[in-house]
Parts: C-alpha cells; structure tokens; sequence
C-alpha cells in the first residue's frame, strides 16, 4: 500500500516508511506532521503505551486522513469552535485518553486540562497494569517538562464503572469520567460512547472515520487527526466564541464525508 | 477509531482490536478473515518478518476494505482473470514477496508459484540481514509444511539491480525479478512499480488503495485484499480463462472505486 505517492509528487527515500527518527524529516516536507505523528506511534509501540492493535488503527485513520489531504476542514473547525465554547461552560468537564491519544497529542491535552481547570484521566479499552504504568508515567513526565504538575491526572485508582459495559474497561473514576457532565474522549470506541451518551453526557470525539459508530453516536464528533485537532481546540480555548446554539453536528459531520468524497471522485 | 461497528451491528467483546488468538473467533463471525489477517500481522510483527511500519500500512489497508464489505469486488475478480490468464503465458514469470505479503498470503503464493512452474524472489524495501533470514525462513518453512520444496525460493543472493532505484531496495535476482517478463507483486511500493514498469516488465500488483501511485503506474492493479486475491488466482490458475483482448485495467480499478464511493454516499 503506498497512500502518500500520489498527493506528493516525490518522497525523500527512507522517509516515509517509518524508519526516519525525529530530527530527520525537514519541517518543509509535506507530510512533515503525519511523518512524525506516524514515528510517535512506533515509538510508543516500543515504550509499551499501545495495544497490540493500536498500529493498524492509526493506520486507518491516516488512509483516511489522506483523503482530507491531511488538513483540517471547514466542518471540523466548527465543531471545535462548538467543542471549545461548550466546554468552557461545562460544570464539571474531563478529558479522557488512551494509548494513541497519549502518544499523538498528550502535551496539547495537558495544556487543555490545564486550561480548562479539569482531570486527564487515563481509561484504555485493554487496562494492564502494565500499560496504565507505562501511559501514567508518559502524562506525568510530560506534565513535569511542561511545568504542569497541578494538572489532576486520574485512571490510576478507579473507583467507579459505566453502566451497561463488562470487564475492564468499564472501569472509570467518579472524579472523572462517572461523574462528569461534559468528557472529551478522542479516538473513543463505540460501545463506550454509546454507554457514555445513554448516561446523559455530552460526548465529544475526535475521530476520522466520518461512518463509524463512534463518530455518529457522539454529542460532536470532531473529524480530524488528533493532534491538529487538539492544538486548534488549544488556540479557540484561549480565544473562545460563544456557543452556537443551532450548531448541527451530523452536518458537520457529514460535510467532511464530502470533502472525502471528492477526493475519491477526483481521480 | 472504530471502523467494524457499523459495518456489523455488534462486536464480540476482545475479539476485534487484536488481541484474540487465531482458536477464538468462530468462523461464523462476520469479520473472521479481517481479523484473522490482523492478528497474522501482529504475530509477524512479533516474529521480526515486519518493517517498523507494516503494522499502520496494514490498517491502511483495512479502512479501504472496509470501504468494500471485506469482499472481492466483480472489478478485482475481472482483474484477477486477467492476470492468471497472463501469468499462464508468461515466458519467465515470478512472483515478489515482502513482509507483510508473507504475514498475510505465504501459503496461497507459494501454490501459485507451484502451479506457474516459477521463482518467488523476497524483495524488500528496508532489506536487513535480520529480516530476509526470517522470511526466508519462514516461506521455507511453509514449503516444507506444504510439500513444496521444490519450489525456488529466492532473494537471500541478489546478484543484480533494477535501474532507476537507489539504496538496497534496488537489489533483486537476475534469475527472478530482473529477468522476469512478468512480475506478480502484492504490495509494491510505488517507486518500484514504476521502476518495473520502466524496464518493459508486466506488473500486477494488489493493493486495496485505487488511488496509489502503484495502483495507477502497474500494468493491472487488482483492487483487493491480498489474501483473498491470491485464493481466488489460485482457483482461476487451475481453471483459467483465455486472456481477453480487450481487458482495460484502468476500466477495473476505477470500477472498485466506485463501490468505495458508494460506500461512503450510502451514509
């Protein structure tokens, strides 16, 4: 599969097969962020962050995030102009991360919490000792390089489950995501946002699959990669509108489907 | 990111994000091949066959499979006829393999080189000493379960190089690949397909992305999943058809498309 070729005319050799290290894609190349957002997700595969799955799911997200051309669209920016505005008036907002989100976006959640007063809490679908460690660690040393040690950061000791899921990943923190009423979940999975949803909560996703069950099920559904995501929301926070109250997320939803369509009808 | 769900109304707890052996999901399971290819991928990436990378190409893959219902389409098996017709008059075809094609497809490739009377030349892009070992090893070790030890498995000596490339993806077999008038290669990178192509060669690759460079560049793309094509190629090989005068490989790519198309409009 070779996705990148035909957007960029010409690939600087070694780089784009995930072989590159940090310092070694030029910030003028092309695919300079999903370069790196690619190497963040082998790195933390090797840091022992991720499920063994977490790959191929990134790997999906970037087929389609080829389709927008790798940019956030108009629809998107309206759903976080709408995300942000609603969360600054939540009562009691959390963010909610797991392993790609952790390894794609963490510093930006960090300063979201931070900004917002609210809890990061961990809450991953395959909950090992192993992996809560290695991710609670990741957030927590983030947070010291950010001078951002205040920000709360839950899912160590849950002490709460969310009606209607079995096993682990039922488990949550009644601080956090039990008892919010506003959780901002990126790359969420569908049972869970529909648990989530059916408590009353407003649900927020980050999620480019404009189909999937996620997307659809959630309160807004923000389609677009994680990170440019989370440093766009980052920016409206600290500079906010006020919340439209005919915002239609299907129609935001569904105007990024057509800018997807049209990449494929292009051809 | 959460693509089965809506495809398939309900998922089986633990069953679709990897983490299931190959004894746990029932056959009857609507997405059993796709998770079974997934879960081949992991095991090879365990087993040190992958690139870094082979994982989030691999779920690049799946989001254009999912696209299609996990089916092979009537434009692929169109393709697919075509090509084992071609193969079968082929002066000295050969079949190239790398990682993720082994992980996925060992077995079939191995019969149909049987059945062709030909070579099959692992050729990798990120060829390292360790890699070529274990897929040497492994594709020997499957001919050997398979009773097809006469089969001649090549890549370990290149003795030549494809013009046009640089750096060690440019080694290759000049009793296989360099030599080859038809070459079958699953999974080709873009560059190389190119460079084939350049040489005279026929190229039929696979590759579920109808809008790579590779998928417009090679002689006939099939628009499918590689395992299910190389099950099908088996079949037709022994059953074949002539070759049809007037098969237009771009007619059959863009037919594929149309079905991602709509897909994507059904929503």
């Amino acid at each position: 599969m070779n996705l990148e070729s035909e957007l960029y005319p010409r690939k600087t050799d070694g780089v784009l097969h995930g072989r590159m290290t940090m310092g070694e894609v030029p910030e003028s190349h092309p695919r300079h962020a999903s370069l790196m957002s690619r190497q963040r997700l082998v790195d933390a595969m090797k840091e022992g962050l991720l499920a063994d799955s977490a790959l191929i799911a990134h790997g999906r997200g970037e087929a389609f995030d080829y389709l927008l051309g790798e940019q956030t669209m108009p629809g998107a920016t309206m759903a976080i102009d709408e995300v942000a505005a609603r969360l600054l008036i939540a009562k009691q907002p959390v963010i909610s991360v797991n392993g790609n989100t952790v390894a794609l976006a963490c510093d930006e959640l960090l300063q979201i919490a931070d900004t917002l007063g609210c809890p990061l809490e961990v809450n991953i679908y395959y909950r090992t000792p192993e992996r809560m460690t290695a991710l609670l660690g990741r957030i927590r040393s983030r947070a010291t390089a950010l001078n951002l040690n205040h920000v709360e950061i839950l899912g160590a000791n849950p002490n709460g489950r969310i009606p209607g899921l079995d096993g682990p990943r039922a488990n949550c923190c009644q601080e956090g995501i039990l008892g919010a009423d506003v959780v901002l979940v990126p790359l969420e999975d569908g049972d869970r946002c529909e648990a989530l949803v059916a408590m009353g909560k407003q649900v927020f996703v980050i999620d480019l699959n404009p189909l999937s069950r996620t997307a659809k099920t959630a309160t807004i559904c923000i389609v677009d990669e994680v990170q440019r995501t989370s440093s766009a929301l980052l920016s409206r926070l600290r500079n906010p509108k006020d919340s439209d109250p005919h915002f239609d997320a299907d129609a935001s939803r569904r105007a990024v489907l057509e800018v997807m369509l049209g990449a494929l009808e292009r051809d």
